[in-house]
């Protein structure tokens, strides 16, 4: 994605997410371990959603017909705190993703894995 | 945000793992429990980056002038699999987390919490 | 369990972890925010064994018949991980583990729950 | 620590954890996966007491003059569904936890890595 006049999405995102942080002189608490230790607090409510939900009901359960809401609120807070910790850290979240997946394609080839879950061994 | 000409860029991060994963036939292990299990096990090697770092020293260690790469590459697959999730669940992520941020704006008035860190009873 | 001659098991282990720490000069990395990282890299390395395995044949894949090898490395780690913060912070991990279930028979009365997930709101 | 007429503790709370699901006929839900994501909700709640506190005042906060008992009970209930997948896969997690600690003490030998926080490439 080039650069052009309109900012990215992400970009726009820390930018509201940092703002928010120096309204509430919060910055002080943001330290990168602190904001990892928030992170893994919103994951544990996103499990908490789906952890009695029968496996092959879980996306119907959290889907447009559901309680898709819940499930997008818990996300968001990930998102969130992740984005804030690529500020802190001066990284580029989007770029980062982006150049992680086209390493992906180099390290795992289609032609080979079709159908096959790499598992940690 | 609404439509516009050009794709926006979590929509498009979206698009690019969605073919990743149709690419390789691994859509049928992307069930939302299976993608939160994958989010915690990433969530699980940023954590692992930063456990013995002392708190003060952990944004510079992974600042621009250290190993700012490395936690770019953990914070990547976060969002990959987050962007995943929200593709199966038909959650707009981005929407998502720019409507929880207003939503703290009102429950996290600035003037009553200034520089007070809200803690969990 | 009442107090007796015999060092109880989660005592031990305790002891031993200390021990281990000490030896090597360790104990100025635990404190407890840093354990908690260290927990979370743990319980992400155990989530990344089940992440792709159908939930239906997790319980066989990880059992006597299986890598249940494997899994209990990685829940040992978690252990161990749980038993030096609950030593740090000077907590009876046992005696909590048996006092939160005595609170749960109560809040959880069998008799209205039976077959019901209590799920989160 | 050898066999004993006297049940060992993480079997006695293994016993109850298994007891108090099967009066609730909650074994049906308990499949690993689900598990795995129970335990890391757990672990979130942990992570939520600590995150904004301080690191270097962490240990005083959650102490024995502090909240020690809000950290005590998370941590029961990290215990718990820990103790509950053991148990689903049939580990000793008693023995598995003093098997890894052995294996720790060859791993890292005392001499070489003292005062060194072996860290993650």
């Amino acid at each position: 994605m080039d650069a052009d006049a309109q900012e990215q999405e992400i970009a726009e995102l820390t930018r509201l997410v940092r703002e928010f942080s120096v309204e509430r002189d919060w910055e002080q608490f943001h330290d990168p371990k602190s904001l990892v230790l928030a992170l893994v607090g919103e994951v544990g409510e996103l499990a908490e959603l789906f952890q009695w939900i029968p496996a092959d009901r879980a996306a119907t359960e959290f889907g447009p017909e559901g309680r898709q809401r819940r499930a997008a609120e818990e996300m968001a807070d990930v998102l969130v705190y992740l984005v804030r910790l690529a500020d802190v850290l001066g990284v580029d979240l989007g770029a980062a993703a982006r150049a992680k997946l086209a390493d992906s394609r180099r390290r795992f080839p289609a032609d080979e894995l079709r159908g096959v879950a790499p598992h940690k061994a």
